[in-house]
């Protein structure tokens, strides 16, 4: 795989945006949002992702110079009008809104309609961080996931997303999909042609399968838990969470009526809501107890867990942000390894807008 | 099975609550808690913990006249010290708080120290409903849950619970443990001395077990998601963000220093904070937008997801909070079973305490 670095990945991106009409603080935000997945390890939504938005503009989905508006507030919330924007862009603007409030009144809390896919769920989150702040983030998506005992896709992998600051140690970082596995991971197996473990999808009549490519069929992927016995309801609870939040509270459309991102999915007839929703937030540490104790306290919770005994064969206990961390000072150091088929789509992308794709 | 009347167990539970000196409104708070879950079908919260709470009185970890204070507070925040009373009473005071202060500033949020086991997490995060509020509970818990990877006890099965109003539909209210199978189920297999499907715990090595009993040999709950391959780094880092917005934000003990409710497990030794912790909060709902479109929105997503097209040999697709509902309309007409083991435990304790279990 070639290696590129990311400085070389954002100035693509970047000049892609621009190409569609963004503004120029706009383009480099919603690039730096991009770079970052990839830096993380995240690879399903980075540089891969670039020509889906792109999809998404030139089926008049998207809006490249959006007025991201505050519809109605109170001190500590806000219902925004994402106003069709890439949600790479919505999203950071508004965690900027929360961040305010939180800074006013303890904490702060944003809603968000008619928006589009925001990229990594922890990059809106980890914005909380420099100003000693709790952020948590979480959206809809595509519906491609089956509520325990349906076999119809009701929901989206809907990601949470939470940063916790410490004091010596690294942020707490946790970001994951709902689902027992994101889309992301699908797609590697679909490209590979190999068979995921029982328990990721059922197929369209609600059966177990492990044929990844299911999911083009009708098929399903499952909530967090797999199946009953073990779970899968809480899964469901969790992914209907972030629905309602996200979808619900702002207006947005919810469920099944989720604008999909990917494009084997229909548009669904009859909204009932605006475009895509998030939701996003962050509570003030010293809103609660002063910042330095509670920093000092997390490098105990840090440190006491990283040290835990591990099972058989296993050589660490992770803390939730260490892999990706690591990713990101390896990558920055020898360059991000993207795909010959990202390559190639990303090649043809940059020869279609006129932006030659650096090799 | 023996049945009997909510209104005699609440009785009992008043009584004994009573009997050990707590005030009269916190007696009944206290046990209006207790029997909800018995109510509501979650028999491992309900009186059958009536002499597990009286046992943390009688080992002086339990204040029955608690002093219920904040100790810092901005307009959405408030840090709460439970002065070691019953987190059944606890608890919905500080939850009360919350509501006040999203009244006032669009959300409220409470962390809580020095505490104790709060009971069903679902009635705390339910009070907010009246209000045309979304409800939030969680609280850490009892140290029985392995991180993926290791084989330490390092979490409590540390609950969520989650209650959002609707118009017509009845309210949509998720409570969970971040396990695959909370305690609770556990006892039950235990009592019966039946095996546990595989994926729900380990043994006292890190290993694969299906024998309930491991819990008491050193063996581990698991995270939701049983295993990495399916997930369970995602359930690990829910427990672990119910641990440090109860405990780290609070200044509770978190992690393994969780003080345990279960009576086989030990004090842990140099304690990093107060007692046990809870977080608690609350969104207005028109602080985001006008609530009879949230209500007639939330229930055009209870209608679509009871609708859905079952997969083979199921009846229905639950709206979380459906089955303890029915439960609740059940038992209010027919009474409340319980186990011969718990009457058996019940009228003990009336014996020692002086006031006879109802026959």
């Amino acid at each position: 795989m070639k290696k590129y670095s990311a400085k070389n990945l954002h100035s693509f991106s970047y000049k892609i945006f621009k190409s569609i009409g963004c503004v120029d603080e706009e383009a480099k935000l919603a690039s730096d949002v991009l770079i970052s997945a990839d830096l993380r390890g995240v690879d399903s939504h980075g540089v891969a992702r670039l020509s889906g938005y792109i999809r998404l503009y030139e089926k008049d989905r998207l809006n490249p110079n959006p007025n991201i508006r505050i519809i109605h507030e109170t001190p500590s919330t806000a219902a925004i009008d994402g106003d069709r924007g890439l949600g790479l862009v919505v999203a950071p603007k508004a965690m900027e809104i929360a961040i305010e409030k939180a800074k006013k009144v303890g904490s702060g809390w944003v809603a968000i309609k008619n928006s589009n896919h925001f990229g990594i769920a922890g990059y809106h989150a980890m914005m909380a961080l420099p100003h000693d702040m709790i952020g948590l983030s979480m959206t809809n998506a595509s519906p491609l996931v089956a509520p325990t005992f349906s076999k119809e896709r009701l929901l989206g992998t809907n990601p949470i997303a939470e940063a916790i600051p410490a004091d010596k140690q690294p942020p707490y970082v946790a970001d994951f999909a709902t689902t027992t596995a994101a889309n992301g991971k699908l797609e590697i197996l679909q490209r590979k042609n190999e068979e995921t473990p029982l328990g990721w999808i059922q197929n369209a009549e609600g059966q177990d399968s492990t044929n990844p490519n299911e999911l083009k069929n009708g098929g399903a992927l499952l909530p967090l838990g797999s199946n009953r016995d073990h779970g899968s309801h809480k899964g469901y609870c969790l992914g209907s969470i972030v629905d309602i939040l996200s979808a619900v509270l702002s207006g947005a459309n919810f469920g099944p009526w989720a604008p999909p991102f990917v494009s084997f999915l229909p548009m669904p007839e009859d909204p009932v809501g605006d475009g895509l929703g998030h939701f996003l937030g962050t509570w003030r540490i010293d809103a609660f107890r002063p910042k330095e104790e509670f920093k000092k306290n997390m490098d105990i919770w840090i440190e006491r867990f990283r040290k835990a005994k591990t099972t058989d064969n296993q050589e660490r206990v992770f803390i939730p942000g260490d892999p990706e961390r690591e990713f990101e000072l390896d990558r920055r150091e020898k360059g991000i390894p993207i795909l010959d088929k990202v390559i190639q789509d990303l090649t043809e992308l940059g020869d279609r807008m006129g932006i030659p794709f650096p090799h």
